[in-house]
């Protein structure tokens, strides 16, 4: 039997994230051939759950197709050598050795990656950033999920840990973070900020949130940021404004980021970026009124990521297969 | 008449600051051999004005050396050619043609580079950074100058203006920064910071400010940086903390680096670090306490900048050296 030829091979793409899991086989070229999608188990988010649901996947789409690597990009800090989940802020993970239990489990290579880098990664490769080499991505998920490439490569950090920009504290003694800090962007720039937004409101019986109290029948629980995203398209005021208070925060976010790393184009991606110009809009008004030297220098391109939800699997999958040794990528 | 061998081949770098220009001779292996410093002028910041001050300085160190570049690191944005300053917010420059002018003027090769990259670069090449290859600076002057080494370059943006970490916002809202924003990070971590708060307390005739208040004889206006450092260093508690004060900001917003760019190292430069562990020690204390994912990742180094204010010029004067074209470095 001989070996498929290497622009045939496929991957497979694992993207955990702080609520679901998602896998998909995926060629050489970007494409999605199949996926299967599973919600992260809530009452337990343990290692062993988390990597027992990652082998259950695998395996599962391995049934109809021969793979020759995985890749897995991981809601968390993973270090440089791209094996190890050092902190999860959203999952119960504290330095766990994931890509050897994975390939020990799945006989395979397997590569773990920031889910950010990964999804950035995918952009850049097949998506709303190809042709950049200087390029910030910022995906807007339960958290904000960020990544570098610079000069055309994922800029990693020494430590494997750069572009947790979700972490970088905008309101000082701001809300409590999962992280353990307080004001970090997350807070105020991602899906748990617009649900959390969202509910205060109806749990105060806001006269403002009528719209948003019925369509829940009044338990804030309930309350999601897709629906606050159909709600806002639907011209419902108070949803418009938990988005543009959003979006003025993820601007204001670009901004600082801007001064930082001087990119040619922000990636805007994860779910609350399918709010569109909804969000997307007042974040450009945002950065450019706070972009320090504005009208002395150009200014980066805010625009929203192409690949959607299937970015973190597409781009985990396209690492796995530029890691595998002797290989034509 | 042979040209010299280019080790032997000396160079010029002249630091343009918000308050000062200073120049020097400088070799190949880092060493001043001659230094000339002025103050900027404090009437008219015009590029003319400084233009002039810069050709003087040269053309004074020229008299005694023949040296084959020149290297300017400016207080200001400066584009990805190395030619044009941008936007200089403490010095009233838009768009300046500094390279070519200067060029002609001097009839050298000359490289224009923003000062925080030139010290910083001086610092990695022969200072507290060598060795290291993922480095952030901050140098603390008059404002907050920062640039960023990664993988053993100068990361310089796009567009030439990565590293202006001055002008992220810290504070929403905030004190007034001159470049248009709020809250800027430099205006709670650098010389203007500690001034300005040491003289809002003596304005007050604040009780707590009675030491300062007689060192200046109640003129606000009179209190300088070095003074506080220097009561400080006496124990003066209301300047001891002053500088706990902006040393915290220092931390918190090392902190915020932290997450975006995960370096090994740290190097703070400038003035205000003059102060040393009365800055860096409340630097550190809220750089761990602030560091996203501590505990769990590796803590990157917070130490002071080796050079101390030569670094600017120096780097200037090995960024010169290194863009002659057709010469051994």
């Amino acid at each position: 039997m001989t070996e498929p030829r290497a622009e045939d091979a496929l991957t497979i793409g694992v993207d955990i994230g702080g609520t679901k899991v998602a896998a998909g086989v995926v060629t050489a070229e970007g494409h999605v051939l199949a996926r299967l999608r599973t919600e992260t188990p809530e009452r337990s988010k343990s290692p062993a759950v988390v990597e027992e649901t990652i082998v259950g996947v695998v395996r599962e789409l391995m049934r109809e197709f021969t793979v020759v690597a995985v890749g897995v990009g991981a809601a968390g800090f993973v270090d440089e050598q791209r094996a190890n989940v050092l902190f999860a802020p959203h999952l119960s993970w504290r330095r766990e050795p994931l890509r050897d239990a994975l390939s020990d489990r799945l006989d395979l290579p397997v590569v773990v990656e920031n889910d950010a880098n990964a999804a950035a990664w995918a952009e850049v490769r097949a998506g709303a950033g190809q042709g950049v080499d200087n390029v910030v991505v910022v995906n807007l998920g339960t958290g904000i999920g960020g990544a570098v490439v610079l000069g055309g490569r994922l800029h990693r950090g020494r430590y494997g840990l750069a572009g947790e920009f979700g972490h970088m504290t905008v309101v000082p003694g701001g809300h409590r973070c999962e992280c353990g800090n307080r004001g970090c962007w997350e807070q105020y720039a991602s899906g748990n900020a617009v649900t959390r937004e969202a509910r205060e409101l109806v749990r105060a019986e806001s006269p403002v949130a009528r719209v948003l109290h019925q369509a829940v029948g009044g338990d804030a629980d309930l309350i999601t940021g897709p629906l606050v995203s159909e709600l806002a398209s639907k011209g419902d005021r108070a949803c418009v404004e938990i988005l543009e208070d959003v979006g003025t925060w993820l601007g204001t976010g670009l901004a600082n980021l801007a001064a930082a790393f001087d990119p040619e184009l922000f990636i805007i991606g994860g779910g609350v970026s399918e709010a569109g110009e909804l969000l997307l809009g007042p974040a450009r008004t945002a950065f450019e009124r706070n972009l320090t030297g504005r009208g002395y220098r150009p200014t980066a391109r805010v625009v929203a990521a192409a690949l959607g939800n299937e970015a973190g699997l597409i781009g985990a999958a396209a690492l796995a297969r530029e890691t595998l040794p002797d290989r034509e990528h």
